[in-house]
């Protein structure tokens, strides 16, 4: 059962969260078990739940008008999924979730969140909180992509995020870091100089 | 008194909210007014306020590992500025604020906004969904900066934010685009010959 305890690590160090509020808000989440290549969440459909990760890992991407595919991030294990503006409002999503590996999460719906929202006040101050760590981490990370190279942006990835080249296609990579597929293998060996 | 009534408007037009508590919010706002190029934020300084803009422009930027400048927005009228996470943790802000015309602001303090937010429940969810949107705007630029090239992401702006072109120096035009000074006639011209 170490797949639970991380769940439950993470509920129980809420601040100020109760015994009988952690046991509220774990019933909340059910587990939901997908392989490989399946899209938990698409354009135009309306979230229906979001869901911790317990195991696996999940790409959100957005398609542009330009018809390039960008990757805002991948979910690994402790991370939270589910497109937050179509799942909180309840309209259809603008990003895509597909799971890269197969993946469990456990998983709260929409009315059952609003109900943790309004009943246990911790849990709001938490989700508020991590919405909120989500929202300085975007704007940090959307203001170095923006002005640095693509090799400074690989290292950058390497540093924090090194189970991405471990568990993430070359061609996701690629659309993550916003450079052509055929550069990658190039920025690599640049990467590969710099550090021997 | 042009410029109070479009912060009034915004006030008065959060939902829920009653005449008593529009006084009360608007009471807790105070002019502060800046001459161009003055810092009202700096990296390592913590946040003292938040503040609506009534008239003027405020650039919010970064200063990277690698030396370069990166402007995340411009706040012109009616946008809010302040490092969002140094003011509410009330901990080093990691960006500037800088002020690009003169700028008159309303700014509330973070002990008058802590009382707000638990004393008028209509404003703290005003704030919660204002933060909300900024970071689904966020994500989305993220994606389409670091997928899209420099002529696209000059079009985008000229669409979405014509005003950027109109009273923003040419340097910090290439700032948010992430582009280098030099580049950003080449882009001019190209936008130019598709728009003609």
């Amino acid at each position: 059962m170490n797949n639970i305890s991380s769940f439950e690590i993470t509920i129980k160090s809420i601040p100020d969260i109760s015994p009988d509020q952690v046991e509220l808000v774990m019933s909340q989440f059910k587990p939901k078990n997908y392989s490989k290549n399946h899209f938990i969440g698409r354009q135009d459909e309306t979230t229906r739940f979001t869901a911790y990760v317990e195991k696996g890992c999940v790409s959100n991407y957005r398609i542009l008008d330009n018809g390039k595919k960008s990757i805002n991030h991948f979910a690994f294990e402790d991370w939270w999924v589910g497109d937050l503006d179509s799942f909180l409002n309840q309209k259809p999503s603008k990003t895509y979730w597909l799971t890269l590996e197969d993946t469990d999460l456990l998983a709260i719906t929409k009315q059952d969140f609003d109900e943790l929202m309004s009943s246990v006040p911790p849990f709001q101050i938490f989700f508020l909180k991590k919405t909120q760590t989500a929202f300085v981490k975007e704007m940090e990370n959307a203001d170095k992509d923006k002005s640095e190279t693509a090799l400074e942006r690989y290292m950058r990835m390497m540093k924090n995020y090194p189970q991405i080249i471990q568990r993430v296609p070359q061609y996701d990579v690629a659309a993550y870091l916003g450079i052509a597929p055929e550069s990658l293998s190039r920025v690599r060996n640049q990467a590969r100089k710099l550090i021997s």
